[in-house]
């Protein structure tokens, strides 16, 4: 037990819910060293969504919107930290979730989807029948309905590999990953640089507040979004952070 | 399996060596979150020792060669990455090591005190019968004759409530952290901001190169030195190369 005295007490408890993820079998013990990695970045970006972030989502939320075969891929380490709130966001969308895992075992998907399901998931695709092309075989698995033939696909901590594969499949990619510097970050089309326990029920918000909007209000926003140019932008919030707590 | 075509095969494959230690009952899934933020630091610092860091290495080395009663700390994370790194040092400097853990079993210690001395270590402080003033009662415990009453002590991968325990015994502490911003880099008295994969082998070669060095050139090496500015460099450091890497 973690004292509650300990000054990093929040910090420690968010570890503590991924570390139940493994041991629970849902969460590989490489997500915990993503869940660190991420940690670092959130710490470095002062543990906030930032405006750029937040530019971010709502473009996620219109794109979402917009989508016509929209996808939630649901990793070992989003499955253990926001499992609700990907429900959430799937019923807010119409996009049904997909479990898709960077170290994939078939115990540890279906483990995953009767999690997903306990939580009251509706629509989950299962099959495993389809593969993206150009990468690695157990890592390429997808469902033929679902990921395979998706126009949007929503990746919480995804590998960069896979990210461009999805991206070279002509898919339209939206990542949540607190490394603004990443292959991720890089080739999704829409990065949002957020903790995804933060990112999620704000994408989430604007969807439900966007959802009556005219089309053509939310091809705007989608239109108008630089990738690049927002990354850039969190790049710089971070060295901006890092100088204001380097004194 | 990773495959060798992966662009990060390299890191992956570090990750394996501690997820291996996990597996083996010597690392703590709590070390994984650690590993991985260790990661996203050394990351953001370019995968390289910095020239602060160099420095820094030096002045450890001077202050284990000068110590009346050193001794090198190894928790579960260090026993995975570097134990015959860790060593190699304890002989260059005539240091015992003592087993301390953050997430504290005694099953745990007795492991890594084995996994120890199969690697060789003859010199290992391996009673707990003392407590570190100002902290919870598991993580305080220490060997009397070792850390309790050390002069110098080495932390890799250091808590910051514990490092500053050590600092208010009056120990001069050495810390090696990634994280040039964490309470255990600001409290420690020399900070290595080094991967500790690096950062033990340079201080092993420091001390072997000054061994016959005159008492009063290391003094003049410690004495010299000052861990707050070199801390600041290390921001720099990490801010230019975020610069760099932004374009």
């Amino acid at each position: 037990m973690i004292p509650k005295s300990h000054p990093r007490y929040e910090s420690l408890m968010t570890r503590e819910k991924i570390i139940d993820g493994v041991k629970r079998g849902i969460t590989s013990m490489q997500g915990l060293i993503a869940e660190g990695r991420g940690e670092a970045f959130d710490y470095l970006m002062g543990e906030k969504t930032t405006k750029t972030a937040l530019e971010a989502e709502k473009v996620a939320a219109s794109l979402l919107l917009l989508a016509g075969r929209p996808v939630i891929s649901v990793n070992g380490n989003a499955a253990a930290l926001v499992p609700d709130e990907l429900i959430k966001l799937g019923e807010a969308v119409n996009a049904p979730l997909e479990v898709n895992l960077f170290h994939r075992t078939e115990g540890r998907v279906n483990m995953i989807i009767e999690h997903l399901r306990s939580r009251g998931a509706r629509s989950i695709y299962t099959k495993s029948d389809a593969f993206i092309p150009g990468i690695e075989h157990e890592r390429a698995k997808v469902d033929s309905d679902g990921i395979f033939n998706a126009d949007v696909v929503l990746v919480p901590l995804e590998d960069g590999d896979r990210c461009k594969a999805l991206a070279d499949m002509g898919k339209r990619v939206i990542a949540i990953d607190l490394n603004p510097l990443s292959r991720t970050a890089r080739t999704a089309h829409i990065t949002v640089v957020d903790n995804v326990m933060r990112a999620v029920p704000n994408i989430t918000g604007f969807a439900l507040d966007m959802k009556l909007s005219e089309k053509e209000a939310l091809q705007k926003t989608v239109r108008e979004f630089d990738n690049s140019e927002n990354l850039a932008r969190s790049i710089d919030e971070l060295t901006a952070h890092l100088r204001s707590i380097r004194k």
